[in-house]
């Protein structure tokens, strides 16, 4: 899993956007926050997906990979703008916003929004692949999906929400793309569409059940614990808030067991491929 | 060419992006600006070229035009928010901005922008020609096309360019676009190469002559003559601050001669179909 980690990081360091122009600092804004780390969950998904069956297409998938790192990078750069989350901080690092100006951080989450579609368009796949993988990034990146996500939080943030809404907020905003990145490898290793949307169904139970994981370490840990600013706060729209703590840890252990069986039903390449990435996600509270 | 553009906003009545969701005003939000008009100049002129030899292709590409004309809205309306021009109106009607919050008009373009590629992406043609379309379309429109252009026109506002930094601006925000939408026409009408490139060298001019046409008018018309709000700014960076009126005309007049002439020289057809769109467009001054 390092090793395919590795790899797209260097690819990533060789390929950073470039705009060949006399504006003193746009190329470097672009480059700051695709560089700024962070745990590619989404690249490493796609990729050892391909791993499982198709290894020797994972050079070839490694724009796809970039492509979907861009569109959630742009994503992180506009949630954290002044008239959203106002955040300081990213990754450790300033916000763009914050380093530069707010003109710089919208247009850099414009331009990686653009050029993820680019990245997949030039990819040396082959073009009936390259349109599903456009389609399923568009169609779960977008209207339908991440900024929908995204609109309702911030419409909805001094609103109660009830829990089919609080897990529509969240599968739309966060698990639609972890799920369209497992899609989109399976789409690559050409597994046949029962596995495609099977994995793209794992990707959204797996979503929701990184958020509840977040919800209920906002409530139990201290901020030195959980190694972030946890906030626990009984207005927010939170599983904790909408089921009580002991309702959310076990919606997320129903939702955890789901997706261990879900790995176990699939073969044996892809559920060792997959193992090795999400089992230390995939922790019960109770066992 | 009024039936080409009755068809073009008849397909995007019927295809408004919709989001189907308890969110109140997102999807309103998302039809108002695509509604709110405009000349669908880009879609008109990716029409005119598959009129001239594919015009059973036209309704197959009313897609893909939808997806330029997202691409160019989703601009201005991000270049409306107050980090930007800070514009009160765009078009006669409110920016979003001011009619919702700088947090819809921020989602409602990055959905637009997205959405863009997923209309090309699930156009009824060609999967290798609608990757040349993605192609064409992110170069031209992200970082090395509008983006850059845009960042430019921001960066500099109080800084004197010179000359070929002005046209290297304005040739990435506004004429790569203009260019993109000829070369896309070409793309699926199937010209060769040599005239995808000849239409796309004639697009840079003719967006380049528009903004010193504009430059031109803010110089020398009220704004009642003008039809809108002219400025006479010395310390704007324009093509007649940094020509003088008179050199600005002449540059104007010269791009003018070089398009009627690219025009002259393209095949019967094409040269028809053009010319009915953009004559009233090319005048010169001097004649």
């Amino acid at each position: 899993m390092k090793d395919l980690l590795n790899e797209f990081e260097n690819y990533l360091l060789v390929n950073l956007p470039s705009s060949k122009t006399f504006h003193p600092n746009f190329e470097q804004a672009l480059a700051d926050m695709l560089q700024a780390g962070g745990k590619r969950f989404r690249p490493m998904l796609l990729l050892s997906v391909i791993k499982s069956n198709k290894s020797l297409l994972i050079k070839n998938s490694l724009p796809v990979a970039l492509g979907i790192e861009m569109l959630h990078t742009y994503s992180l750069i506009h949630d954290d703008l002044p008239s959203m989350d106002n955040a300081d901080l990213r990754r450790g690092f300033e916000t763009l916003h914050k380093k530069y100006d707010e003109v710089t951080a919208i247009l850099v989450g414009d331009a990686l929004n653009t050029e993820a579609f680019n990245k997949i368009a030039n990819a040396p796949l082959h073009n009936d692949v390259k349109i599903n993988l456009i389609k399923c990034l568009a169609s779960n990146g977008g209207i339908d999906g991440m900024i929908i996500g995204q609109a309702i939080d911030c419409y909805f943030e001094n609103v109660k929400l009830e829990l089919s809404q609080l897990e529509y907020l969240h599968i739309h905003k966060t698990a639609k793309l972890i799920a369209a990145s497992l899609k989109m490898g399976a789409i690559i290793s050409e597994y046949d569409s029962e596995v495609q949307e099977k994995l793209y169904d794992f990707g959204i139970d797996l979503g929701l059940l990184f958020q509840i994981q977040d919800d209920i370490i906002d409530e139990t840990c201290s901020s030195e614990e959980a190694g972030k600013t946890t906030q626990n706060d009984e207005a927010k729209n939170s599983f904790v808030n909408l089921l009580s703590l002991d309702g959310a840890i076990k919606a997320a252990d129903k939702l955890a067991v789901k997706c261990e069986e879900t790995l176990a039903s699939l073969d044996d390449n892809l559920k060792q491929s997959l193992e090795e990435l999400l089992l230390k996600y995939i922790n019960r509270h109770n066992s």
